[in-house]
């Protein structure tokens, strides 16, 4: 088995390159954007319509964001992608560039960079993001930085514009993803049940609400953002950044089937990362207007005029829960 | 002395984010760009004209490309924006955005995170680049990412765009860098000796070429690239990307007065990297006029049709050397 050692850096970004060239990533889901310099120059290039552009970084560290033993190289890749997606999504754009920066141990087995540049571009393909340039470094630990480009078609989604008043919606289920790590982690893999493989999906391929993104902007909302690190989590610094409080009725939160089959479903509704839903805000019409237009998710509570960025949890009696699963921060 | 563990990666992020605000890094020195949204939210975003925007990054490890022993944490931080706002000059763009990814050891002192994005500010102030996100991990050894945006008036330089009979020229004196380095590993600060200090001064904060490079875009040339690996390496590449061969005179290569005192003077100017001059080709009378308009620099060779990629280097004399410095690859 060649190593990336073996290989050489110059080398490695050849045949990565050639995986992109392959893969015809050239395309974007956004007229408007048109590719003139790929990678191998200094820069990437291209040429864009006037309008409002979103950048995004984000990166994962091997034994911080995952671990080799636990996630296969390609959804590694595919996770790396789609954090980005999301934070493009969260502002309701559509990508058209991302860049990819690998930090990669000497001794790691090329076959694995592979494998991990095989998942970022299946998430590329899916979602019609050019790959247009990046860097390869020696490090000690495996990471990969990705950095992401958007466009607009308004004034985006920002988490600071939220009304007491508004209503506080949810673009679909929660908490698969987290049940999907309990099964994984408890030796299961979901097969042979349709609920369960559901759960290890949403785990392992999280889906960036893109179209829904775009579709919440066009009708008309100006608060939002995506639910990675849990919703009680980031719903309070949605809330925080408004300078309002929040309701939030339990009983109203979308999930899968397959979690009710979970110890306290509703922690990981609440606590549960990486589902890559959006959360967003606005007059009880307008978010009406925008659930019709995605087709998914729910009302789950309202702002308020408490004191900034604290959110009361309700249950289906109206009595306040005392929540302890507070979501986890990682190293955000 | 605390810490990034003790402060956490929330807080760290605050506090770089307040040094962000508190330069108010908002403007660039390209009109047409209006930031919209800045650090805080998932992502940044801003109003761009339409154009042809370019993307890069570049990333910085520390025991392969620095040593906290040998640079100060300032240093390290203007090289990492530098060589970025190199690689936008080197397309003939104006920088527009920057984000920066810092990988942390827990036990670093925090002090040296402050240091580093100082000098990572300083650079973004004196090229009036807006930082406008980034992200904060937990990692073994010390990183720097930076992705850069970038707005070009033209078509930007490509490597590839070289042709049989054009002139080479570079922007300005090269193997300052490179001469610094020598002098600080003999314990030489430079201090007090007027032409060593340049040495120094060229080594520790390398000036990326932004200026030169749009005046060389508006005068007309097409091909350029910046000399970030060492001139012969990286004119290898250009001729490489172009399919051309190259003749270089050794005597035509501007260097600074310092270099003579060192010994083989040459092999700085041919192999010493980070110089962040730009290296540029196109017909002889229009590299004449970007010459006049950038105000520095010199023709020192010309394309021919020779082996792609293949470049000779002559003496004074017009014999053929036998070059033993290639430049070094690092690990790009």
């Amino acid at each position: 088995m060649a190593t990336v050692g073996d290989i050489g850096e110059l080398a490695l970004v050849e045949r990565l390159a050639a995986q992109v060239a392959a893969a015809r990533l050239t395309r974007t889901a956004r007229p408007g954007f048109h590719l003139r310099i790929g990678i191998g120059d200094d820069a990437a290039a291209w040429y864009g319509e006037a309008g409002v552009w979103v950048a995004t970084t984000d990166t994962m560290v091997e034994g911080v964001h995952f671990t080799r033993e636990t996630s296969p190289w390609r959804d590694i890749g595919w996770k790396a992608m789609a954090a980005n997606l999301s934070d493009v999504a969260a502002m309701g754009g559509a990508p058209v560039s991302a860049m990819v920066t690998l930090g990669l141990p000497r001794g790691l087995d090329a076959a694995a960079v592979d494998d991990l540049y095989a998942g970022m571009i299946a998430a590329c393909l899916r979602y019609r993001t050019p790959i247009t340039g990046g860097d390869v470094v020696s490090a000690g630990e495996v990471f990969v930085t990705v950095a992401m480009m958007g466009i607009c078609g308004a004034e985006p989604l920002r988490r600071s514009a939220a009304r007491p008043g508004d209503s506080i919606a949810v673009s679909g289920p929660l908490g698969a993803s987290a049940g999907g790590l309990r099964l994984l982690q408890a030796g299961r893999s979901g097969a042979g049940d349709e609920e369960e493989e559901a759960l290890v999906r949403a785990h392992r391929r999280p889906e960036p609400q893109l179209e829904a993104g775009q579709r919440i902007l066009r009708s008309g909302i100006r608060c939002g953002m995506d639910v990675s690190d849990g919703l009680l989590l980031d719903l309070r610094r949605l809330a925080k950044a408004s300078g309002v409080g929040a309701r939030l009725e339990a009983a109203r939160i979308p999930t899968v089937p397959g979690l009710k089959a979970l110890p306290d479903p509703l922690s990981f509704a609440l606590g549960g990362g990486e589902d890559y839903q959006l959360l967003f805000a606005g007059p009880p019409q307008v978010v009406e207007l925008a659930l019709e237009s995605v087709g998914a998710g729910a009302v789950i509570g309202e702002a308020t005029p408490d004191e900034p960025g604290v959110v009361r949890v309700m249950d289906a009696e109206g009595r306040e829960m005392d929540v302890a699963h507070a979501g986890w921060e990682h190293l955000r």
